[in-house]
């Protein structure tokens, strides 16, 4: 089975926005089953990443390091239409990925109890950005995952 | 339906080529349904990404900001059998990926209207790379995406 | 169909560990069909990536450009509670991602020949890591690949 929806965010200017309840209820509507969902964003000066969901100073300085990976207003860009973020929103976006694909099982995301989805937006204005969530999964599983395996 | 077609593109050396009209045509050919295309290049001193597509500029620009990534022929380096450009081109690769996954519907890429795929080359001689094309759809999805959800 | 295995590994503090024959064991368990697996970290502070599998140097290389990237107790750092390699370890796992997705066909990853797969551990000291394996493919295929298309 596969299933798609679109979801439209609003930002508020450069910040990461938790998005992991509204995927997740996507996929809990789907109901159960074993695969995968992929959540993309239409956009190309935001970004789609999993990172730490409990320090909101994780974000502060995943922006701190951002600034130096990729600066705003930097003498060298000639790609400068939309004011000095533009440029650094568009490199930001290749360094940290327009989608990300996560496991699901039993109409839950299988993340680890620290990993949020976060859309991070990169321009320093409001935009709204639409996310893509696509869920291919099965009602039946092939293998039995009771068990992990350790090595 | 699964279906899985490798592409072979030759690259001019250090560069950007946009191949969002031969994965497009690998899904349109596929016909119609719901899912996911993942785009995998077999090599790790070259990458995919998806980037702005309409002004060259911020392709340049990115060169410029991937310079500062992973100079080449850094004095740290060991690994350097194969010039300056080889363990520069690894670190791009690991940094900005080598696949993407992108949600489809009805034989078309869901991309957003700036975002084009593309095969990043970091080698500064042209090579022959290898790209596997893989589709994964339901001929109908079971739920419906006419409506975006806005938050 | 579906199929979903959890591994842990155990890793040795900063370091790469290559996992590729684990994640080609799920696979080829899983037996033939064409299809994508991905590889999911359940953690923050690590990453999985595909590399050079050939010269540990090059992984070593990739340490030393990762400690450019995002330094170790940068006084800039608003998040040090588990001491100076813990945004580190955030801030790398962002840019070099928590999950790889990777075509198969006939029950094998299609990895390039140089292509293997790490989990790569950014904090200083050991730790488990839980990494969910999602395999979702099918028997038949329904476009034939024996030709690579060349552009």
């Amino acid at each position: 089975m596969a299933s798609q929806q679109t979801l439209q965010f609003r930002t508020q200017g450069r910040s990461t926005l938790d998005i992991t309840g509204e995927v997740g209820r996507v996929v809990r509507m789907a109901g159960v089953g074993v695969g995968l969902v992929n959540v993309f964003v239409q956009h190309t000066s935001c970004s789609l990443t999993i990172t730490e969901n409990a320090d909101p100073s994780v974000r502060h300085d995943l922006e701190t390091l951002a600034r130096r990976w990729a600066p705003d207003g930097d003498t060298a860009y000639r790609h400068d239409d939309e004011g000095d973020d533009d440029m650094a929103a568009h490199a930001r976006s290749v360094l940290t990925g327009c989608s990300v694909t996560v496991p699901v099982s039993g109409g839950e995301l299988l993340l680890g109890t620290w990993q949020g989805i976060f859309l991070w937006e990169h321009r320093t204005t409001p935009h709204a950005r639409r996310v893509v969530v696509t869920l291919i999964r099965k009602k039946k599983k092939t293998h039995n995952n009771s068990f992990p395996c350790v090595f």
